[in-house]
């Protein structure tokens, strides 16, 4: 391809806004542009990416025997009314009206019309199992777009959706696809973790999410350095370490002037382990005392799955319920329903006395409070795996790709059945699995770049060569680059050819930060003594070969197994 | 593909609601399915033909130096105001809002966008020319979504845009495209006419449609049996023949009871050509007269092009304005703006008298009356060539593609500009480029297919041959059928193999049905002498070949040319 004829705007200026580095990098290789908040138009380079992406995914799915469908961008409303979800699901939805005044809005995720298409289209077991996948656009209206192409309006997904006739087949599928997602991401030269997650508003029992670590994800994921133990950390479990507890006996203390955990410490001198922080939420079954370990944080989402939805309670909303302050609350001859986390099954711990100055010290909770056990704390750095006796440690990641074993909520509502060998009408019970594809770029730019740019994985680069003549003025070098150009494209490497008449050090900045895998530099010396040279982004090695050889040189530099 | 793990929902019944053969077949054979009026799931084999036409589509367009990018599907409503299309048209654009209540629409078309990217990423005359294409999905509310896939409200588009510095430059990458239409449609099999049309809400001056000649069509195109001279009959001018016109003066005769054309032509034992047909209509402007040859109908498209959208005068208007009934109202005395059409220039008529139950006799437009001369009139089979002696022929035809220049209707407004040699800064030249992806598969339907079901073309096969095993309970047969398979495999044939356990007439109806170029058959004769049946599907013609010779009798006979 040559420069001059693409649409390649590279910019020397990061833009205003960005954040990650990914969405730095993509804007100023001249990857993406966005049209409009969180909505991006892909441009050529961006393009070729995807695309590969993409046929790397096909190639996997239809291994595992994924068949190709498209389902459409438009839904009516009546299949999101039939399973629930078009009230479930809030302002992510796009919604609006046709010129009929119908209901519709835009697919975020398609198990609606896939079990709408199994109730249709599926009569008996013979025509289980199913797999069926597309790579489509999805829509969803988030509240807050940003970071680039990691969180956006707009997206493009592989989807891919089981139809089994059991749990056992469901089973089997998810680990097909598991495997398969393994493959593609490892095809995709991208450093991942497959992590427990929360199946959230996609239902089902068993979910797993691929984690690629990067400081720009918007995910936490916890890993254990000794075994195979990871998660996700809105689902993930520790155990403590337990601290010396002293022989305290209950007793009333004074704690003048000391509200927060840590002023109490430093008042008693005592760990933070070893009190009781006692939140009061509200919940809308009224309120809830949370309590949590002194050092430990609350995990809202942990404590949403099983108390609901709760918000802290007021000042005034504190002092009605428990009749002191936020800073002296405690659960001991507390009326209200309470959960304590997992951690404070053992021990005797200083808490609040429910009245303004005062704790308690020598708390056993079970004794002195009896309350609903749940883990609702926040795992973090170093606490101990739940599986062995190492330590967890707690890691940034982008989610590249989700599966979800969904089960029969969606076949039940949708009454997609079949008809087992006993001639009985049984839910078809399925599994969802996603991967965002533009996701998978942008974590390759997080992993793989430096100050000056992108070092794409070979199977992921635009072009495999960059061919750059340092001076398109000289003719003699213009006829040279034109001859390796064209012996390039007979080889069959894709080839960006800089033809621009532009600055040296312009040009070389754009190769760097196109981070295309190898470059040809035609100089001074491919006319003075016929070499070129020829340097691996990777490495930075750069080396000088006869002009009569760069091509055969750069086949084999490419060919090899590496990245 | 082993039929037993896809989904190929073949039916025996015609779908009730389809008309065009297409849309029968295409349910028949399970390549869609319709989720909502106008909406469709591609199925597995559907897909696989679409991927065809989309790969040719994408070579042909890289061929010509294309560029391919993505751009959204969700526009902000503001690019759509900036050119004045949010208000211009109208029901067929989806609109909604986002969570923050920002109008938006859905993609209906993309020349904003293009103008958009244009006005921010080109500078200079060096950036151009560009041709930026995309393969995505358009969203159009169409008031009455029908026949299959042909009019649907959510459709893929192969959208391209041309950016010039000048007309020149325009005029050339059109014809480009021109050409790179012709090899898609030459290569996906279809018979097609390219054809002069009105550009309509695309604006700019010139614009093609390419024609696939249908029965399922919604648009006729006027064909010249002589000459070049083709037209879609919205713009298709023709000569009239002139009959033989009488010596007649100017006279008022009775016709008693005789209103429309017809009656009079009876009553008066004339030819109809020698009659003129009033309507009266009514414009924004107000009251018009329009007149036709008697033997000719008004094309309502045409009319609105000279003198904007018109409704027939209710009957109380017009005896308001002519004095008379429908039937006897004429030109001669009346003081309303008069469009005549173009036919009208010679000879003498006779016409309504504006009075009940008379006509006038010998009236000569240009004399009797003075009207604005205008093409008016729809051009019927027979009429004469504008441009030689040949005769025109009506044809009804399916729109697989259409071509714009646009100009600078859409850099004005969107202030996509670019600096010129001189530093002046001038805006770009555009052109739009559109390919219905579906429609190429149901027109290549439409042309290719018998009683049985479809005759695919080589190139948009889902697959190449259908290997159809007669008895699967036989075990020989089964071991037979997988040695060909696996033979068929490696030897690179796309591979249909029909595994079911179904009788062999519902087997051999379903390989005519889905219409691929070659079956073999694996039957009786295979165990007891060692030959299966070849058979084409577009001829019939069907060969014994020994076991050992199938692959390879195969893989010759698909190689030659000929589809």
């Amino acid at each position: 391809m040559r420069w001059t004829r693409s649409l390649i705007p590279t910019l020397k200026e990061e833009p205003a806004e960005a954040e990650a580095v990914s969405h730095k990098l993509m804007v100023r290789a001249g990857l993406v542009r966005q049209l409009a908040a969180g909505i991006y138009i892909t441009l050529p380079l961006g393009q070729r990416v995807l695309d590969k992406i993409n046929a790397i995914i096909r190639e996997e799915m239809n291994r595992i025997g994924g068949q190709e469908i498209t389902m459409p961008v438009l839904h009516p409303a009546e299949l999101w009314q039939q399973t629930g979800r078009w009230t479930t699901i809030g302002e992510e939805m796009f919604r609006l009206h046709d010129r009929g005044k119908r209901p519709m809005c835009l697919g975020m995720t398609h198990e609606e019309v896939v079990a709408w298409l199994a109730a249709h289209e599926i009569r008996s077991y013979r025509d289980l199992p199913q797999i069926w996948y597309q790579v489509q656009t999805k829509l969803r209206d988030e509240a807050r777009p940003k970071s680039g192409v990691l969180r956006t309006r707009e997206f493009v997904m592989k989807d891919s959706y089981s139809l089994d006739r059991d749990e056992a087949g469901l089973k089997q599928n998810y680990e097909l696809h598991k495997e398969a997602y393994c493959r593609i991401f490892t095809r995709c030269g991208l450093t991942f973790h497959v992590v427990e997650s929360d199946p959230g508003m996609m239902g089902g029992a068993v979910a797993h999410e691929f984690m690629a670590p990067s400081e720009a994800g918007e995910d936490e994921i916890a890993l254990c350095d000794r075994c195979s133990y990871s998660a996700n950390v809105e689902l993930a479990v520790s155990r403590p370490l337990y601290p010396v507890f002293p022989h305290w006996d209950l007793e009333e203390i004074a704690t003048p002037g000391a509200g927060t955990i840590e002023e109490v410490c430093r008042f008693l001198h005592i760990d933070p382990a070893l009190t009781i922080k006692s939140l009061l939420l509200m919940t809308h079954d009224g309120p809830l005392l949370a309590l949590l370990r002194g050092d430990q944080r609350l995990h809202e989402k942990k404590l949403a799955r099983v108390a609901g939805e709760a918000r802290p309670a007021h000042r005034d909303e504190i002092l009605t319920h428990l009749g002191a302050g936020a800073g002296s609350i405690g659960p001991v001859g507390v009326k209200l329903p309470i959960i304590a986390d997992e951690s404070l099954r053992e021990g005797r711990y200083t808490a609040g006395a429910n009245k303004d100055g005062f704790h308690l010290r020598g708390v056993e909770p079970g004794i002195h409070f009896q309350p609903r056990w749940a883990d609702i704390h926040h795992v973090s750095n170093g606490d101990r795996c739940p599986h062995c006796e190492g330590s967890l440690r707690i890691e940034r990641v982008i989610e590249v790709g989700n599966i979800f074993r969904l089960g029969t909520k969606y076949s039940v509502p949708m009454k997609a059945l079949y008809l087992n060998e006993a001639g009985e009408e049984c839910p078809i019970v399925m599994g969802s699995y996603g991967i965002g594809v533009a996701r998978i770029a942008a974590a390759a730019v997080e992993q793989r770049h430096d100050d000056l740019g992108i070092i794409w994985p070979s199977a992921l680069a635009p072009f495999q060569l960059h061919l750059l003549p340092v001076n398109m003025r000289d003719q003699k070098t213009v006829e040279l680059a034109e001859a390796l150009y064209a012996g390039l494209q007979l080889e069959g490497i894709e080839t960006l050819y800089d033809d621009r008449d532009e600055r040296a050090g312009v040009k070389f900045k754009d190769a760097d930060l196109l981070g295309l895998p190898l470059r040809i530099t035609v100089g001074t010396r491919a006319i003075r003594e016929g070499v070129v040279d020829l340097k691996e982004r990777i490495s930075g090695k750069e080396v000088q070969v006869p002009l009569s050889e760069a091509v055969s040189k750069a086949r084999a530099l490419l060919s090899r197994p590496t990245d």
